[in-house]
């Protein structure tokens, strides 16, 4: 055995609870280096020197290093001790808290087993069932539809002219509002709006009052008629939370920049010295924009403060949770309070993190419900766009990044092929619309939620920013070949008819020019391939099994879209 | 190399931040395959495409199957990306979030390097100076010293006798001020009491009134004269949490008897059914113990009752800490919580967790500062008494342990030979005073703070509860060889004239028959070595160097001590 790449950890993705009786533990090996058996041994923690029960793990998949195995245990009790019981080579050999011994004296569990030592219900990360099948519209307002009767001054484009980094274009919410029929016939049930409160710039990352929808987009009023049109269509609300800093125009930056150390805002930044220097570079920035001065969010007062906009607008506007700008450089303290008020306001209000890394730290139940799967979208681009990868190390990388997370957080995941901080998938992959359908349905077919990034569904192109913010097309709809094919997927996910793509398992596999998705519940078995001589297919087979015998062809897409 | 056994983790016991500009790395290797070379290439996380610094990691130390590598970064900006580089039989390997590969490209760090995205101030783990050195005496109250006038009609067992589960002594808490004197010249300055509350038993760790110091000890007012006297003589003082259950006899448990689901505790507890049955049997208690229903610690008002319990006796009677009683069964989220209350009340006061097992996810910062080092104990158990490890092993042994942690939670561990809940370590070694001392010696070097169980310092004998419990027997203390070691070793760590003991650096060693703890810090090197030939030495030397050619020895145990 290659002893020194096992790894197990109690209380985390290796081991967590979905009630307080079921506990899934994974372990990983080697992948060159797999036992011929692995059980756990596992009691009550005050019983397991007694007796121990004994379940064998099954072979769950491999990434490209790792053979994961788990199993699922329901237990009779919520304090859980387990040893795991390895064998190979007709050797047995135990592993324990302190490692790989050739003897496991039960006697002494009580000290080196390891251990989940109680579940207390607010500790298991909870499942938002709405999550589990979320279509995202995601629209950036300037850009999508303008409806509204305002002030136009600010207006400095023509819809359909390429933008620059200062265009403004005049959408509105109103715009959104009067084309919900068109977003609900996407299937969609949720819309992420990047944000909305007033800001300066056309993408409104700066802003400046946290209490009020800019004008440019209608104000307050837009939102509320934005938000209960959408809840009368089943789509749910999230805006994009952006606490990670403000805007320099803020009252408090203009008060810290008048008075210094005097003001009572000093502290909610980030400076060195008394005083903002004229040059405007020594205090902490987002990125490096001095037009975007980072927050101090361990400070007690921008905490509070921030905790009342994010329940101010569940509150008084009843938006269905935040999306969380550059959530990853936000104090964990200050995301647990968050979570704790917005859950206390709305049951099942999400929390969603931009988190582009490893997000281990935020994803253990007690701060975010999900990350923008960023994760997914580089493994999308390695393989459809750069080529660098096959199908074989396609699955074993999607395989790796589902082992980061626990299975709840998993079907929670908010997969993403492009959107506003991206080049658009279709450029990316030069127009081909056969890989750009190829990566669409595997969004679908991954854990969690999908997203489509407003006229993803009509093809829209796009660079990098601020090319990927484009206005959109409303005279391409009836280009509807890529468009029918996004309705027919989503409706897959959204209409919860397949309860398989839902919380159903997953098993990932490639081999030479075919690549498959299985998604897999008591009830039902549904099968995604994805192959470069036949196409797109998804099938559907009934009961936990293999689909292709009883298969229900959905449909299928041959070849080339031309 | 050995890829699959190499292991790195973000925001964990392998990245950590000292200070908002201060990271400490780890990386871990097989042993049997260490690397030639070992770098980070690093930088903020916005310019680490353009530009990477270099910074080559050193061999930290090993445990039974790993070899760990480490650095202390100090950056310039609180935004981190890195990529370890790694050197090996003439090869590079790049090592980030996707794992190894031959090459690596920073353009793309923004989606797969390591990285620490932002060092915010309140999610460091915070060091509390005091538990550096701190030298616990621990007491179980009934049993040290009985000074009181009180009604004594529930003693029922004569000074010196042996204890069995239900003797009552008649020790109190002004026993224990008239006395603090005597544990004064131990050089304690921590005070660790087991419950004190009222309770039913002897040991209270079945309390039914968490406002009331137990009669039996004096109430209140004698406990505040015992706060009052060890903070004179710079004792602190940390009481017993005992917060996962509560007694029978509580009102809480005694309205859900009588009124089941009517009572408004009901949701307290983890009662099966709608009410108590008559066997006692259908509800969660502590092991498995009918007197001591376990508690609901994820309830609303569970959590806000013992908050209040535990703000209320550092507001009123200024105590300095707890220790947590069966913390690893209590919810996280109650922990948080506590922490924050705690901490707002008395900003040094610590929460010291009983955590038998591997306690990653107590000690984040969030939670705990401390646990008692069980872990450390059974080390010791298996080299002293069983002699099931020599002092390779045990080396390896302790090297592993201290990579669970950070070196800031290190710290401030509490390491025990024994207390209430094992068997005394002097009756485990068979009254081997050598071996003792050893250990004794041993617990003093590791990184944190050391325990004194009431006792161990006149080589009070006993095996497990009750006879761990004995009376203190005041009749030994001019036996004064241990007792005179015990003060050696404690000044050491109290008197601050050791600054490499408090948070010095550590490294562990072992050969064949010798065992060395070196610590040392920029102004000092001090060396423990137990060695079976030579006895205990502990030398002393400046800078941080080897102490060997300018030792200055403190003292020297030769041979076995009759």
């Amino acid at each position: 055995m290659n002893i020194p790449a096992i790894y197990h950890r109690a209380e985390s993705n290796y081991c967590f609870a979905l009630d307080g009786k079921t506990v899934v533990l994974r372990i990983r090996f080697s992948k060159e280096d797999v036992p011929d058996r692995v059980s756990v041994l596992y009691n009550n923690k005050y019983d397991i020197a007694r007796h121990q029960y004994r379940q064998q793990l099954h072979h769950l998949c491999d990434d490209s290093w790792y053979s994961y195995y788990s199993t699922v245990l329901h237990l009779k009790d919520s304090r859980l001790a387990y040893v795991f019981e390895i064998c190979h080579d007709n050797k047995v050999q135990y592993f324990c808290e302190y490692g790989i011994t050739e003897q496991y004296d039960f006697n002494v569990a009580y000290l080196n087993s390891f251990q989940y030592a109680y579940i207390n219900a607010n500790d298991i990360t909870q499942n938002v069932p709405w999550l589990n099948n979320a279509v995202f519209y995601q629209v950036f307002p300037d850009r999508f539809y303008k409806a509204s009767q305002k002030d136009e001054g600010y207006i400095n484009s023509r819809w359909g002219q390429l933008p620059d980094p200062k265009s403004f274009y005049g959408g509105d919410l109103d715009g959104i509002t009067s084309k919900l029929d068109y977003i609900k016939s996407l299937n969609v049930n949720a819309l992420y709006l990047t944000p909305v409160f007033c800001g300066i710039s056309n993408h409104k990352y700066d802003i400046y009052d946290y209490y009020n929808v800019d004008p440019m987009f209608g104000g307050n009023q837009a939102l509320k008629r934005l938000v209960e049109g959408c809840h009368k269509r089943g789509i749910r609300v999230v805006l994009d939370a952006v606490f990670n800093h403000i805007s320099d125009r803020s009252a408090q930056f203009q008060d810290v920049l008048k008075r210094g150390k005097q003001s009572p805002y000093f502290n909610w930044f980030v400076i060195e010295g008394d005083k903002i220097n004229e040059q405007r570079d020594n205090y902490c920035q987002f990125a490096s924009c001095p037009y975007m001065p980072k927050l101090d969010t361990s400070v007690r007062e921008v905490q509070q403060y921030f905790i009342d906009v994010a329940t101010y607008w569940i509150k008084k506007y009843d938006i269905d949770g935040w999306r969380l700008d550059v959530s990853d450089e936000v104090s964990h303290d200050f995301w647990r309070m968050m979570r704790k008020a917005v859950r206390k306001v709305k049951s099942d209000a999400v929390l969603i993190g931009e988190n582009w890394h490893n997000s281990e730290s935020y994803l253990n139940g007690d701060q975010f419900d999900s990350i923008m799967n960023y994760a997914f979208t580089k493994q999308m681009i390695d393989y459809f766009v750069h080529e660098k990868i096959d199908e074989v190390q396609l699955a074993l990388q999607l395989n790796g990044l589902l082992m980061r997370y626990t299975d709840t957080t998993n079907n929670m995941m908010f997969n993403l092929l492009d959107c506003h901080d991206t080049d658009r998938f279709y450029s990316l992959v030069k127009r081909d619309k056969y890989k750009y359908l190829c990566a669409l349905a595997m969004s679908v077919f991954m854990p969690g939620s999908c997203n489509i990034y407003y006229g993803d569904e009509i093809m829209t192109e796009g660079g990098y920013d601020p090319d990927n913010r484009r206005t959109f097309d409303w005279n391409r709809l009836n280009d509807g070949e890529v468009k029918q094919f996004v309705q027919q997927l989503t409706s897959l996910l959204a209409l919860k008819q397949q309860p398989a793509l839902q919380r159903g398992d997953v098993k990932i596999s490639g081999e030479k020019g075919v690549f498959v998705i299985k998604r897999s519940c008591d009830v039902q078995t549904i099968l995604l391939t994805v192959s470069r001589e036949k196409g797109v297919y998804i099938e559907e087979g009934h009961g936990n099994g293999v689909a292709e015998e009883k298969s229900n062809k959905y449909f299928l897409i041959q070849g080339r879209l031309k």
